[in-house]
């Protein structure tokens, strides 16, 4: 099947608001969608649930990838894109990055966001920061058992690879 | 209650460590396991489960912070800790910043993760940089119907800021 053209895009796009106004004023979460598309088919919605579901990872984002992969059965979403009302947060980045999801297609920006009371910047920040000049404190504590624990998934012969 | 002192701490990563080890042996994914502690009490756990979950979203740190959540019917974790066999990815430092939570712990660092297989390096650089440099193509879909549900987001009289 042939990519989605410029109409596809906006449709596809569409369909992401709609799950966002939806789900916003039935009270689930602020105002976000996703919906991942493989082949022309959507095979994942996702919309912003974390006061609702109390999870504060249930962006839509990670919430569409998850609904993708149970939907398929897979940890790997390659050869699928993403539909996102908003351009995404880091963890939503990375957790695209992970799915192995192709392109992401955005429709407001990370300062739209920062408008209506979302900003992410200062998240963007930290997570591009050296790990001693952060914000959030990460503190090393050592086990020689965690150590010992990698080096055994090095000779563990049944894994699967991710 | 008083702050954990060096002995907790130690105790503390045992039990991450120890759920690792009995969940990577068990083929659930790979050898990474968290805690999350509140006031000396632990209030969630978790594991990698990327694999046998089909969810390349459940790292151990956001399997730990869901089930912590699920657990006290909270979405934020503020005043607890956690507590996480390595040093967290991009995906699971911004969870760890959306759930609020105070410090964080490791045992491994990237690099030791690196020499196993698993190299957050490159998503730590691409997450770092402008959206045009990125590797991920990121690329804007304008929606007049997304920013109007943001509008709506801010007139929103019932909503529950997170």
């Amino acid at each position: 099947m042939n990519k989605p053209g410029p109409t596809s895009h906006s449709t596809f796009m569409d369909l992401a608001v709609k799950l966002a106004a939806r789900h916003m004023r039935a009270g689930a979460g602020g105002p976000f969608g996703a919906i991942i598309v493989h082949q022309g088919i959507v095979i994942g919605r996702g919309w912003n649930e974390v006061t609702s579901g109390n999870d504060p990872t249930a962006h839509a984002e990670i919430s569409a990838i998850r609904d993708a992969c149970r939907q398929r059965s897979t940890f790997s979403l390659a050869g699928s894109v993403i539909y996102t009302t908003c351009e995404p947060c880091p963890m939503c980045l990375a957790a695209i990055w992970w799915a192995r999801i192709d392109t992401i297609y955005y429709a407001s920006t990370r300062d739209d966001a920062a408008r209506i009371g979302f900003d992410d910047a200062a998240l963007y920040q930290e997570v591009s920061l050296p790990v001693h000049q952060r914000r959030l404190p990460l503190i090393q504590q050592p086990s020689d058992k965690a150590a010992q624990l990698m080096r055994e998934w090095i000779e563990k012969e049944d894994k699967i690879p991710y």
